[in-house]
This record gives C-alpha cells, structure tokens and sequence, in this order.
C-alpha cells in the first residue's frame, strides 16, 4: 500500500511580522511534538519557509539587492507558482522540493533542493502567508504570531545587527523603506483570516502548547483511523489501486 | 482519602468586551465537552460569570440603575471579595456558592444561590477577568475574546433591543456613557495578559475546537492519574467499590 | 479680467468612515467662515460630496439595491472618471456641475445639476477620499476625521432609523455586509495620507477653529494678491507701487 | 504699565510617545513663528520641556539610573508639583523659573535654572503632557504627535547609538523595560484628550504651518487688543494700580 497517497496531510499556516516569532513558534511546535513517543515512519512533522521560495533575481535586481535597494518584501519577489505547486504536492501526499536560497549571492542554489517527504503536519510560515488566496484557502488552520511592531524591530535589529553583523544604518533604512511599508500593506490586513492568534509568539508557551495538543490529537485520531484501514485491507485484500487512491480520506 | 482536595481544577479566565462572545464561547466549548464519553462523575467543567457578582446596590444606586445611570461596567461595581473568596474556593476544591443577580430589580435574590461543586475545569468569564491582579494570578490560561467594537454594538443592540425589549435610544445611551469608556480603560488593556486571542468569538470553531482539545486533554491525563490513584489506594487500603464510586468526581 | 481663470482653488480632502463627521465638519467650517465679512463674489467655499459621483445602475443592480444587496461602499460603485473630471475643473476655476443622486430610485435624476462655480476653497469630502491616487493627489490638504467604529454604528443606527425611518435589522446588516468591510479595505488604509487627522468629529470645536483659521488666512492672501493684480491693472494707469505695498490689507 | 501681568498666554499641550517628534515639532513651530515681524516685547513663545522636571534621585536611585534601572518613563519619576506650580506661574504671567537636569549625573543641576519670561504662547511638551488631570486641564490646545511604535524606536536608537554615543543593547533593553510599558500604560491612553492629531511628527509641514497659522492669528489678536489697552491708558491716565492688575483678559 502507498500509505503517501492515504491521507491529506494538515496543513497549518502561520503568518506574523518580520520578527514577530513565526519560525521559532514553529520550531518549538516541532520540538515539542518530537517528544511524542510516535515512530517517525508512522507520523511526520514538517516546517516549509515561504523564504525559500523567492524569486531568481535578473542582474539589475541583484544589483539593487546588494544595496539593500530591492524590495524582498513584496508579494512581488516571491515565485507564488512554485508555492502553489509546493503546497499542493504537500497536499496530495507526494514527495516534493524546496529550493535553497543563498541570503548572500540572492539567488537560488543551482541543483540544491530540500526534500519535502509526504507528512502528517504540514507548517508553512511566512509573512505572506495569508495573502494569496489560492494559498490562503489551502490551509486547514491559520495561525498569526502577533507581536507589536517595536518588538518585532527591536529583535530584528538585534538578530541582523549581532548575529548577521551587519551595519545599524542598513538595518534601520530597509526597515523603514520595505520591511515596515510592505507588512502594514500586505501582512497587517491578513491578520482577519486567522483562526487563533497568538500574541507574544514564541514566548507564549501557553500557546504553543495548546498547538501543539491538537497536533497530537490529529496525528493520534490518523494513526488510529489509519490502522483501521490497513486492518480493513487485510480483511478485503483484494481492492485494486484506483480504489485505493480514490478513497476520500 | 479526601479526594476533592487532591487535584487543583485548571482555571481559564475568559475576557472581552460586552457581546464579544465570551458567555457563547464557554457555552460552545461546555457543550463540545458534554457530547465527550466520560461519565459525570468523573469530569466537571463548570462555567461562572462575572455577572453574578455585582455589588448590592444602595436605594439611590438602585434609582440610578433604574434610570440607566448607574456604570455596572467599572470595576467598582463588583464585589471583588467575593470573586476571590469564591475562585479560591473552587481552587481549592471546595464546594462554593455563587448568588443569583436580578437585572430587573438590580439586587441579589435574597437567600437564592447556584451551587458549584467542584470541578476540574472551570472557565471563569467577564469584562474585567483580567482587571483585577489577584484574581487574573489565579488563571492557568487566560482567553481574551476579541471582536471589533463595531461588531460588539451592533450584536448588543440587536440583544437588547430586540431580545430584551429595550429602547434603542436608551441602549445607545448607555452603551456610548458606560459601556464603551469602561471598555476603554478596564477591559483593552488587559489584552495584553492573554495567553491566546480568539478572533470573531463563538463563529471561531477552529479556535474554540482548541480549546475543547486542550481541556480534553487535560481531563484525560488527570483521570487517568486518578485512577492510578484509585489502584493505589486499592493496594493500600481496603475502601469499597461504592464508596469510590459515590465520590464528588 | 477673467477672474475665475486667474487663481487655482485650494483643494482640502476631508476622509474618514461612514458617520465619522465629515460632513458635519465641513458644514461647520462653511458655516465659520460665511460669517466673515467678505463679499461672495470675491471668496467662495464649496463642499463637493462624493457621494454625488454614484455610477448610474444597472436594472439588475437597482434591484439588488432595493434589497440592501448592492455594496455602495465599494470603490466600484464611484464614477471615477466623472470624480476626476469634475475636480480638474474645479482645480482649472471652471464652472462645473454635479450630478444629483436620488436616494430613493438608486440613480441620477436626470437633467438635474448642482452648479460649482469657481470657488478659492473646495472641500471634497467621502469615505474614499484618498482611495484613487490621482484624486488623492489633487489635494492641497488632506483631512482625516477619526471617529471610533462604535461611535459611527451608533450614530448610522440613530440616523437611519430615527430620521430615515430604516428597519433596525436591514441598517445593522448592510453595515456588517457592506459598510464595515469596504471601510477596512478602502477607507482605513488611506489613513496614512492625512495631512491632519480631527479625532471625535464635528465635536472637536479646536480643530474645526484651526482648519477655519487657516483657510481665512489663504482667503485674506488670496485676495490681497488679487487685489494688488486689479490694482496693477488699473496702475497700467495711476497708482503708485509704495501706496500698493504700504497697505495693511 | 506691567505688561506681563495682563493677559493669560495661550498654553499648548504637546505629548506623543518617545522620539515621536514632540520637541521638533515644537521646535519648527518656534522657528517659523520668529520670522514673523514682530518686536520681541511684544509676543513671546515658550517651549517647557517636561524633562526638565524630574525628581531629585535618592543615592538608591542613582545607582540604579547608572546602570539603566531607573524608570524614567513613570509618572513617578516626575516632580508634579513642580510642573503645576510652574505652569501656574505661566498662566499667571509671572516669571518662573525651570531647573536644569543633567543627564550624565541624573540630577538637577544645584543652583542652576532657566528664566522662563511671561509669554503669549507657551508650548509643554512631554510624553506624560496630558496625564496628570490638573495639568491636561491648563491647556488651551492639545497636540498629540502620532508616530508609529516601530519608527518611533528606529528614531531612538539613531539618536542614543549614534549621537549620544550608548550601547545598542542598553537602549533596546531600556526601551522594552521601561519606554515601551509606560508610553503603553501612561500616553497612549491619553490620546484620546487630543484636540488634533499630528501624524508623522516633524515631517508633517501641513499640520505645523497650520499650528503656526493659529499661533500667528493669536498673536495678532492679543496685540491688537493690547495696543487699543494701551490706547485706551492714554485717555484715561488717572487709573490707579490696583485697577489695573485685575483686569480681566
């Protein structure tokens, strides 16, 4: 049996600000639900970036790019397709790839994906999260990590300042020019959609926690309906393939 | 073995503004816990609001009341002792009595109460749930039910116009004279206290199906140390089935 | 001397939500400065409304209207083009006319016109206000009135139902349905674009005083360098340039 | 004649969070308000900083300040006395005088003050400006300055790391410790007190020229009505002191 083809993974979108904690909400969601006493072949986890899937920039745009002039922001930089595609091969349980993209040449790594495995639990994070519908409607639960404004700063300057090294003037420019206009335009406004907000992000632990139940009572309600499945295909052990991939689960 | 004093019932205080839908998401969430299969006597969630603590009003306040001049929505308002006194009991496992309010008469039913026994999950609901310190430091998790203001008048109108009769002028009145500025200054800024934000109220199923989750979980981990107990208390002792059976929870 | 052509009007856009107090603040503010003792022939304040610039509906569209199904709130619903056309002649001191929309048929009552005469002040006021770019773009100041969303419901419901005589329920939906969301999505944004935001509304008698202020300060300039080209003319024969200078106005 | 004593200056209130650009507002206003040709004796306009007036620190405190643990941002760390009794001083004509704080020792510089002379218009300007009832009540005018949380500490950081030289962490720990808690507790919660919102702070030159406008037509009125006094002194020469002094405007 291809047990990928099973079952439509649950799909979790968490959108927020740049900073506002939307990658390590997710991480702490992956950590916590690792703890499970669940083999990994049976249940799987996974975090997709929307960073990964930025546009190829042209020569002009990597010009622009190195002097923090081009606008990485914008639903415009990113290859919303390739997202699409990504999803919905996440979706219909097959194997996919994620590009890598090189934060310092700002291009894709040529010949250099990630592998998607056919998962249970499906993250997909970013700022734009919720701004294209056709992704938008995709996802089984929406989650916005809302953290005010001059936090989310306050950490991205620390985190580009100390851990990036690179220069306060640079930081706070783009910030002002792209970051900032491009979240209140496109970001802010998707916050409506969202099924739970969690404000703080990732020092919310009550929140986090409260994800992270429901992520295992998903996992636990599939691996049960599932081994009813298998049980019951022993029992009828003659259905063809059609049937099996048409089932509507 | 006095059992009722074995376990500290998990305590979630739910805020918001008035018809922000906080009494209907403790009613959906009470209800999606009942449709559970685990017997009465094991599992209690039990929901108290706020409104049953009003302070008795003196024969001028009680004019004023009657006038629509009186602010039932400062926190002057409540007897605040007695929310303590009453949410340490039910911490404590105590068997506690909440009075009955008469809104048409703006006083206590003398001698007339509503029994809470004790429970393993009580939601505690009101505008100032989390206005007042000792009693927000009590909450294990803390809800804040988040309509937009507009939503909230427009849901109290309709309740009070056309569910309770009332003048559209006079509800209006006292919405923009009371209502709105205790919002303002008692109510929003405890957002910030809030472990998670349930956008939209009751229609959120997504959020409020969480919650349910959560609750559930924390039901079936306590029963089932319970019931370790219980064989515990099988090996050491020699109390009878019934005896077990019979007790509060 | 064709005066009309000689000066471009000073052009205020005045947004903000539905009952916010944008028209009261600009009747407020001809009413301020109409008590000044200037003749009309050499000062003119007029109020362009956008609701004036409604499309003519289609049958189709004028039955969903009559059903409270037609969404007036959305950009869609403005002739724009006409918007546009009719504030270029204002801008370029041409006579112009406006439509005159009829509340109850849904549409332009035909033949009939509001005449603008060339004016040295022009309020154009509506909820999108600074939604177009090249209508936003013609403003010499831009208003904002920034009324809390309780407070506007609060006085629509009052408005429509008391004076208009509308049923509570048909106001409340279209509100929710229409009103609210268009405000969120066209109105709110454009925020940004204000020169001054007037918190409160027509309530807020300093702001109201200051705008006033300001335009007779425009209005007295204005018409001092007017009158200093009449007087040049007439020099063209007699006058001599200390005399013109030396004068207090 | 004691001018000084005759007529009560118009007393403008100006507050807005940290870095929103209350003091260069308040500056440019200054500014633009000088090229005006008017003799000095005539009209005077004042800026009062609310810096000026924190408390004398306890060794403790010191301590405490030096290494960035002092709230600074509290309403407690103001001399609220101090600031009545001054400002009382101003509406009463009376020339006062403001102590000088040094920022390096935390301290009021011993002995050391500025004279503040009888003015026509006074500008206050501080983030707890309309905080203390009987301060807020003074003013005839209230300016919120309205700048976004994020550009506010983008402002902030500029100026303590690049031009006075402090540690990047200590300002961004200071800021979420103290800055960010109090402006959310203590200003923002004032703004609602505003006569008119500035939004953008110093950039906005609609909004100051508009301020400007009104401080002009003030000033133009009082010394108008002042010069007919003095006129009117003339004619009746004989009044005695006392007559004087109580006079009413």
């Amino acid at each position: 049996m291809d047990n990928s083809h099973s079952k439509t993974p649950f799909l979790i979108g968490v959108a927020g600000g740049t900073a506002s904690g939307k990658s390590t909400v997710c991480q702490k969601i992956m950590e916590q639900l690792g703890q499970a006493d669940v083999s990994v072949s049976l249940r799987k986890v996974v975090t997709i970036a929307q960073d990964s899937f930025y546009k190829q920039l042209s020569p002009d745009e990597s010009k622009k790019a190195a002097k923090g002039q081009y606008d990485f922001d914008h639903p415009n930089a990113l290859d919303i397709d390739l997202v699409v595609q990504t999803l919905q091969d996440v979706l219909e349980g097959r194997k996919t790839e994620v590009p890598v993209y090189d934060y310092i040449s700002n291009s894709r790594i040529e010949g250099q994906f990630v592998t998607v495995y056919p998962a249970d639990v499906v993250l997909f994070e970013g700022i734009l999260a919720f701004y294209f519908p056709q992704v938008r409607d995709m996802f089984h639960m929406k989650l916005f990590v809302d953290t005010d404004p001059d936090t989310r700063l306050a950490r991205r300057v620390v985190r580009d300042v100390q851990e990036r090294g690179r220069d306060l003037d640079t930081v706070l420019n783009q910030y002002m020019k792209f970051v900032k206009p491009a979240f209140e335009e496109f970001c802010l406004p998707t916050k409506k959609f969202a099924d739970v907000i969690i404000p703080r992000g990732a020092d919310n632990t009550v929140a986090i926690s409260l994800i992270v139940q429901h992520i295992k009572d998903l996992l636990t309600t599939r691996n049960l309906s599932h081994e009813i499945d298998i049980q019951q295909e022993k029992f009828s052990s003659k259905k063809n393939v059609k049937e099996l991939l048409s089932r509507p689960h």
